[in-house]
């Protein structure tokens, strides 16, 4: 009898579970066609919502079906090495008794939190006690305040940036704005449709409880709101900074132009005059010994006219 | 008696149909008016339906009759010569016993499918039995699974470009910049139309099958939101990128403007002083041994003088 | 008795009118006051909508009374000279018995039609045969599908400006740009408030006929969203293609900027040297028979160290 | 007794009145505390409403109460010296029996339906005879088309900033477009809030009057939606002749260039050869009679080498 | 017994409060968990609510219970220092007979409100004696009329950098245009939330009154929207005022190129000219007595040629 038992154990390598009175939490990691096949011999789940547990073009979705949910959530996971946000994809089954998670393990805090259920019974207590909705309220919820950290250095990296600008090191600020917006523009895009999905959660997830939860999601629904409205003032600004990065390097252009032309001025007139001297032809003051004084002071005379006349003119 | 037959076949070339159970399949590609004649003669078809198979200007839309549906569908197919999308349409006409397809035939996952059903009875009898409305899903969602792989050549290209701007060769980004861009405003505005009907479809066919379909349709919907998402977020990143290459190019201008500077600060003062001692006049130190010398000292102490002043105002 | 009658004439030169069993369709170009006067003393009609027939400062609107409806349309005509889209008004009061359109003989199908319909007694037939509300749906249509051809001349000019920015006749694109974009925008004006006044112009002129016009006037409004998407794609391809000549504009002046920059570092050591060979100083070499030979090379040996030095700074 | 009265007249100066039949005007121009105060002591407004006679932050709004309406119109006003359209505010109170405007004297069209109603018996049973809501009717009529010509004045200024553009007096434009620009911004936000309280204002004020007057307030809402349209088109026409303004100053830029690089091209060799046989040591040819030509066909063949060089990478 | 009321002293040190009447305000200053544990002794308060006041990332909102309602705004506090608007939260809880502000102290109306009232009778009688609701309208009237003086701080800087643009100072005007813009969005993202929050609060508070409150609150939040469309327009102008920069600096720079062109047609072929002659070749001319006179002839016509041939070509 033990061999087959391996050999089940050998199919279902990644679905660990914790219980708590009633409610079972199923956490699978990084999903593949096994643990799939696995939810569909224990429970009947409907086969489309197994395949968008796999496939990787989901969007975040509420399925009702009479005796359970199918939840899709993205959630945002920075990486260091590329600097980009891209969307972690968190799939949920919610019934009365059990709740069934499927992620990829990069979600940070929804690990940690199956972790320390593992480990510590109070903590066990505290989030399975509740039913199965306050369980999803505690996860979402730790996940979306996830997002702040991520949020706090996007404002430290606008805040550089345009300290930057604004120095003399402006050079590096092209590909840092060109960087964060980007990043900008994904982190709204996978937060965009999260806000409908939770703000249409409640309702649909009562039922599974008897305690009231309405409040709860308000508070997290406020909390993704406040992260839409920031990456929103975010975009503005990073398009302000691009313009003003542009108007600075105008101006920068035309300070390089000014000093050629202030040389020109000055030099010019200097080379011209030593020219004329310089043909071999008879010239005016020859052979006094003072002709280098007035020489020099025909260049200053020239010099000075120009002068003049370019600040007359407000052209430098 | 032959004669008339083989009139009648010349007159409807392209009119392919397949059959399973009570469900006939009728495939049209290419339609004329040949082919339209056909359908008028064979079905009860609304006469406007039938031109606007034909016509040019067509929207996707839902058309509805006591007996059948008129649908017309816009989809995106990839030109890899002009690099461009272009919108494809397929009409349909859904009744209770029969699915009516017409198209020009470059929609291939179509072509593809109708093929399948033809050669192998398995494909046939898992497309076709579950009725008409279920085999129309079948297409449509091949359809837009199709869109898939323009979506990811469009983000390779992206990424590319991204490349490419902030390396050397940036030259040639402008052009692919422009015509990524204008491909993924074509692509929006053919994708822009179908959602509606996509998503407003599944209760109007509702009457032809047995299957309860929503589940089905509403996946579908689903994909076609992620792909106008994917296209909206597209279409920001490169007007970002547009802009960062603007940026890029101002700074390139910019460095060339300062290296023509510099060398102008170096070159022209030693021409300056060289031209004052070309003079045919008498000049300082002119008969000394060291002369050479003396005048490469005052071109040092000027070049110097220059730079320092330059540099103290933060103009190089 | 005759002359009052000449008097009459004279007072109503524009008023045309068919009749076709019980319906009698009224033409008038270039209405003024003699005309609407004229309408005021035959029909029942509200003295603010003889005003607005006249007035220049209409919006398309449907104002609805008892016996009649009062419409207002604008259509969009190209004028070649100026190369500009304006709006070209048409007045429609539609009762029962009557349709009267009052218009300034711009709008060339309506011409057209009213000709034909004089003319021809089949075409006449055909129009007038089906109730006052059918043969505006006829007029509507034509209007609407003679916006095709305008549309395709944009459609014609963008693609030109397009191979034009890649070429080297780039110039004269901005003012091409420049007045394509004014169209457009013109165009799109005119097109957005028809959009509404024919959407929701068929329930309420249900009453003047037998016929099911729903399907008829769908199609006219799928007509008009299909010109308010593709100017909608235009408005966005064109702003792309601003960007796009502004980005390879920055691109040539660069292009300019280094051709200077590669003139000066070749031409101005040379003069340098020269100059310093110049001087009436004693100089190196000066009375060797090689001299000039040694001039030169030092001349080359600066030009590439400074061919050198901005290669290897990425400069030039 | 005629003390008091005359000290009554000091207390209210600005107040003027019209009564015909049950219904008076009363017309108070520059309000101040004095006015509300004589208001607060005649009729039974609410205190609010009176300082929001007097306030400077007001927005167009309804305030209904069961006697009377309180309303508060902005109708913007060009200043000809700034060049600026600003908004003046007009409050108004309505009755049945009673119309009271208070506003500052910039409204001409209203200081003149006054003035015409005070002069001319005609003219004030024309506009009071129907009841107070026909009044209110007549005067947002008047101030309405009142924007009219301002509207057609910009529409002016567009067309000759369109025409300067492209023409060689294209300097002064930036100027014309930012202040062009800015007037519009205004004049929007002066319109946008007039239309909601005029397209809700109807129904409201219908208790105060026997006449339908839906179809007149019909009327003017097309005419500020008409306005508002004009407005947004402007907006959308000044932006893209901005962009044009930038595209042609770049081109201008490169033309500029390009003639300083001609210049370049031609004299710099020409200083070049010169100086080389102006150095102090053996040269060739330098004996010769035809010396001069023969340097003279140097400096030929280097400047056309480098025209042909220039011509054939397109750079010139 | 004086021990214990130390030590709860020193528990609960920035609680203050207010009484008239049933009506008591208790006002906190830089709520910390000390001042939460208070009100949770003293109230039932739902936890969330309390952990709320303490949260940096609130989002203005409207929380209802049953016997109380929790309400979060954030009002704008400029910083002078940094020259930033920044928002304030200001938590409250408002029942029949009480209502708690908490705030940082940067809301200065709000703590001078208080004063007013702690010091002056008059004062307290006004504000408090109509209940908690009035009460909680001044408070909110008093801090929304605060953004005035901040909005006609922003409109002078507007004009200031409009004056300057135009100006020879144009050049600090970008780091003008960014901070002001920056600054704008910030305010912008404040007042957004508040709106709907004061628009829908006054059927919640209605049951804590007696008085009819809906025209007071009416007013504010005309207010309110006053200052949302006014930076609205502020954000268009600013955006144009950085277009308009940008086409001024262009127009400056072409100035400068303008000048070097100008400079390089005068002074270079009298450079070209003297090498000429500078030649140790036989020159024409060489010996004559006039041979000054001839070569500045040939500069002149070769400048005066120069000089036409660019005129015509209208490049300078």
């Amino acid at each position: 009898m033990a061999k087959p038992e391996v050999s089940k154990k050998e199919k279902q390598p990644n679905v660990e579970s914790l219980t708590w009175g009633n409610l079972t939490w199923v956490n699978i990691e990084r999903p593949t066609d096994q643990e799939t096949e696995y939810l569909a011999q224990n429970y009947h789940f409907h086969p489309l919502d197994l395949d968008d547990c796999l496939s990787r073009i989901q969007r975040p979705k509420i399925d009702e079906y009479k005796d359970y949910l199918f939840l899709v959530f993205h959630f945002p996971v920075f990486n260091k090495q590329t600097r980009a946000t891209t969307a972690s994809q968190l799939s949920v089954f919610i019934g009365e008794k059990y709740l069934i998670t499927l992620h990829k393990g990069e979600l940070k805090p929804l690990v940690k939190l199956f972790k320390e259920c593992q480990i510590d019974e109070e903590s066990r207590q505290e989030n399975l006690s509740q039913g199965s909705s306050y369980l999803l309220y505690r996860i979402i919820d730790r996940l979306v305040d996830y997002c702040l950290p991520i949020l706090n250095k996007i404002v430290g990296n606008i805040e550089e940036v345009e300290d930057n600008i604004f120095s003399d090191s402006a050079r590096g600020a092209v590909k840092e704005i060109s960087i964060l917006r980007r990043d900008i523009i994904s982190f709204r895009r996978i937060i965009w449709p999260i806000r409908a999905v939770i703000g249409s959660l409640e309702p649909k997830i009562r039922r599974f409880t008897k305690m009231d939860l309405a409040v709860y999601f308000g508070d997290t629904v406020d909390h993704v709101d406040k992260i839409w409205d920031a990456l929103d003032e975010y975009k503005e600004i990073i398009e302000g900074l691009n313009d003003t990065y542009d108007s600075l390097a105008g101006n920068r252009t035309n300070d390089v132009m000014r000093m050629l032309t202030v040389i020109a001025v000055i030099l010019l007139p200097i080379t011209v005059i030593a020219s004329i001297w310089g043909m071999n032809i008879p010239l005016p003051f020859q052979n006094s010994t003072h002709s280098l004084l007035f020489v020099f002071l025909i260049m200053a005379v020239i010099i000075g006219g120009m002068l003049y006349f370019f600040r007359r003119k407000r052209l430098m």
